[in-house]
């Protein structure tokens, strides 16, 4: 088998077999194919797509490129949920410690955070010395005896996703469906989960820029799913604006904390209740969406979700802060409107890369952040605000340049007309 | 400027500005742009095409990357000649010294052969010594005083194209319209020619399959020509046969010796005319293309051509041979119909791949061949053979395998059906 024939093959529009994708996909990682090669065939993948099954053969290749997480020894259905990337989404902070109440088991891997997103693993080291290195007997013992424990990802993991996606980020063939498709399922399909949650977020900001586009890849994830004998759902929600109203590590846990404890945003809340149900139904403990959705609610209201979390920051060796001292060497400035209006959109990705620039967030892998800096939101779209109202309040350690007051004040746009707000949810779509 | 941005734009269906273009040709050349950017931009030119004034561009960027000839010393309207690759194709052997024996101008830079096409030099070399590593000014004064030279490609002359081609080779780009035209335009812009004709073979074996591709490359380089102020046309020549009897770089010499004395085969004598009495037309030389065909024509009957080609080969050192005993070390071997019929085609690809097993071609830039080997057909396309009767004549100095002999045998398909020829020369595209 010759790379070249697979390349002119995908070129003129024909469909890879398995085999061609396997010897691609191990070629590359014993790098008996040259990147050049392989830039050649994403271009041409990126340019004329991929069938399903085609689509499905490259999941299995990258799964194929290294270890499975052999999650055996723990009882009972294992769940995992996926974001395709928010500005201040923090459910994994609520959802796991939610669900693993009630019983299921989510044994989850998790990374850090590049660009305007944050990451699980960055969020939860806002509590010193918690610790995402777990042993694999640590890890699976957590996970039987709390329900819940994180980890970052291991390197053994779909290693062909890595370097794929790092070629991908230099040659143009990021935003291509059956290629995000494949890179998000071998991860989780590596990770070991037998019932999957998928929110695809969409709008301005997001990797899916129409409705179209998000429907086209949360069927094929579900296809994929599917064709591994897994139960996925895929969410497709709006981020036309930031998930809750904290943007920040030390931000986002604490209105994950009170979001556990029925004081949350209630975008954030509608949307962990909603995930968690769909992972509660399908793990078996309910037997209707309308129930697992209850003992999700009740599991809130009787505070063992909160709970759970705390349980799982001390195993895991997290300190805990007094939430009123754990922000007090960052000075607060309030961003206020200069006029009246309703919200009519919030730029989350201006937001977003706005926070990384105080310290929130990172531009490359090697670098640091500041847990405690970020952007604590005053207004949601649909708010009515009045001259001189704060729209945004910034946590920084840093004085502020008058741009960078001015560029956020400018991700708010307001308008006098009327707003109908569609909802966080858009569609479900399931195997 | 970054090349992520090009490669996007170009993703995109976008046009791409002479400043990118010459960026990214720049950026390849001096190895600021990696390869595998560069094979994703050329899958992406593959599959989403550029306009004439995109390929304009990347010609002048190609051009620009290397040295441009100075053949301003040359007096009188310097003219060129291009084939995209036919098999025993021997015309510029009889065009180059036809033409120049009338006073224009013949400054050629020539190749070898790769694969089954054979090159002008290798087979000029079946005149052992003859020298083609001319010093510029013996090459000018040669040009000057008979009117006709050929020397080496250098290396000079427009790199990028060289790295570009390679690059092509091993990534499933090579047969795109917009980057063939500009790869042959600039090597031929570079050789700082004022006339050029270029002959596009169509058909099974060439580049271009369809006479829809032939003709949008064809104007494709005529449009290149003009923007550089140069006169082209392009013909479009059928190859689904050998041009002509031999195939071979010995046989091929002889075979041109034979046409510039007027006893050689009808199909190449008269594609040699036609583009001969473009030449001198265009370069000022007649009035009109019949009084310049006339012209070219008498040049044949009154050997002026054939004492001009014997002084370019004696000039640049090569010792004459007697034809009777210039293959006495090979042997010669016939291959016979073993039906009657009609010669309906004849498989010039695989017929020039047979040549080269024999030792006439090269697989990879660093072999070596040998002269004196070949094929000479006894029947071309349209020919009634009877049972027995020869096909073709097999010049070797290896015994024959059985299923060598079949395969050359096979390359010609008999029919007891009558046959319309249509014109070597289908069509001609000028400015």
């Amino acid at each position: 088998m010759r790379m070249m024939d697979i390349i002119e093959k995908k070129r003129d529009h024909k469909a890879l077999t398995q085999e061609e994708i396997a010897f691609f996909i191990h070629g590359y990682v014993n790098q008996s194919i040259p990147d050049y090669q392989v830039s050649a065939l994403l271009m041409a993948i990126y340019l004329n797509g991929m069938s399903t099954e085609e689509t499905v053969f490259l999941t299995e290749a990258i799964v194929a490129s290294g270890d499975v997480l052999d999650l055996s020894a723990i009882e009972g259905i294992k769940v995992d949920k996926h974001s395709t990337g928010g500005v201040g989404d923090k459910t994994t902070l609520v959802l796991a410690p939610l669900v693993a109440s009630l019983g299921v088991k989510v044994a989850k891997l998790s990374g850090r955070g590049l660009g305007h997103t944050g990451g699980t693993i960055d969020k939860l080291e806002s509590f010193e010395g918690f610790n995402t290195s777990l042993s694999n007997e640590t890890f699976i013992e957590q996970v039987n005896t709390l329900g819940v424990a994180v980890a970052g990802q291991t390197q053994s993991l779909a290693p062909a996703d890595k370097l794929l996606y790092a070629l991908r980020d230099v040659t143009g063939t990021v935003s291509s469906i059956p290629l995000i498709a494949s890179s998000i399922m071998s991860k989780k399909l590596a990770a070991g989960a037998d019932v999957i949650v998928l929110d695809v977020k969409i709008g301005q900001g997001a990797f899916m820029k129409t409705l179209d586009e998000a429907r086209a890849l949360s069927s094929l994830m579900v296809a994929i799913g599917r064709s591994f004998g897994k139960k996925v759902t895929a969410f497709i929600t709006r981020m036309d604006e930031p998930l809750g109203f904290a943007i920040g590590n030390r931000l986002e846990v604490l209105e994950a904390m009170q979001t556990l404890k029925g004081q949350g945003p209630r975008d954030l809340t509608d949307l962990c209740l909603e995930l968690g149900s769909y992972l509660v139904y399908h793990a078996g403990l309910s037997d209707s969406l309308r129930s697992a959705r209850d003992a999700c609610k009740a599991q809130i209201d009787n505070l063992q979700a909160y709970e759970t979390f705390l349980e799982l920051i001390e195993r895991q060796g997290g300190t805990f802060f007094d939430p009123q001292e754990s922000l007090i060497s960052t000075e607060v400035i309030a961003i206020k409107a200069t006029q009246a209006g309703v919200v009519h959109a919030i730029d989350a990705l201006a937001l977003g890369l706005s926070a990384m620039q105080l310290g929130a967030g990172r531009v490359t892998k090697e670098q640091s952040i500041d847990h405690e800096v970020g952007l604590v939101l005053n207004a949601k779209v649909g708010s009515q605000v009045e001259e001189e109202d704060v729209l945004v309040y910034v946590y920084t350690k840093q004085p502020l340049e008058h741009d960078f007051i001015e560029a956020v004040r400018g991700c708010f746009t307001l308008d006098t007309a009327e707003l109908s707000l569609p909802p966080l949810i858009l569609e479900v779509i399931e195997h």
